[in-house]
């Protein structure tokens, strides 16, 4: 436990590297998440509304998520998180490569539990391109560092 | 292409059937997505505050997903969702069995774009306990029927 509720200083951002989205790990995901054509066949793709092969908004977000595990949250004092906002604002095609930020907007210690706060975070995923992919409003508690 | 805009009539439920949490899954889904201790091993789960293996609020909604999918948005004039809004209430543990109900509580025709319209959906998945697991308002554009 490195991070704590004390260390989400608002307005900072977490750089939480970058991650490249392949043709194979959309449709393993469409295949077992999300089956919808866009998602899990390369013709079926081409012939849709959206030109190709293209990430499930679903996928996207565990991209991040691993992203977010890796660059602070696996070792911060994380008691979970209670929900998030999400918004798909480009699709994320073969080849693409994703890079996360997280950026503090709001915190709160709890009232009934002193010992922890709630941290508001604007997650962020944009493609090599610099084009907004995701955003998300994400809430999540976090431990106080020890006195 | 069976489900039109035309068909998400206000208060209709989509029953989506269930499907299982195994612990295999959660660990496979965590070690790839969300590695946190509580994800993905059996025994630092157990001494982590939330007392066992929990799935990734991540593989919750792309299990929903798939329900919704298999029930209906696999044959639908879908154009796919700008965005949703989640709450993961109760935690999902191996052996539930998490059910899913789509209610449509709200449906707009497009201004610019009259073939088709916006529908908002309450995407919910209950445990074997009735016990409510997550908590979704999602919005999606479907294509109207043709005339």
């Amino acid at each position: 436990m490195s991070i704590f509720f004390d260390d989400f200083t608002l307005g900072r951002v977490f750089h939480l590297g970058s991650v490249e989205v392949t043709a194979d790990d959309i449709m393993r995901f469409g295949r077992e998440f999300d089956p919808q054509p866009f998602h899990i066949d390369l013709a079926s793709a081409e012939e849709s509304m959206v030109g190709g092969l293209i990430a499930s908004g679903w996928h996207i977000c565990s991209l991040f998520m691993r992203l977010m595990v890796d660059g602070f949250m696996g070792h911060s004092a994380s008691f979970g998180s209670p929900g998030v906002e999400v918004k798909w604002l480009a699709p994320a095609r073969p080849g693409d490569v994703l890079h996360g930020t997280s950026t503090v907007i709001e915190t709160r210690l709890s009232q009934s539990k002193p010992d922890r706060g709630i941290v508001t975070l604007r997650n962020q995923m944009h493609n090599q391109h610099g084009v907004l992919v995701m955003d998300m409003i994400g809430r999540s508690l976090h431990g106080c560092r020890p006195a």
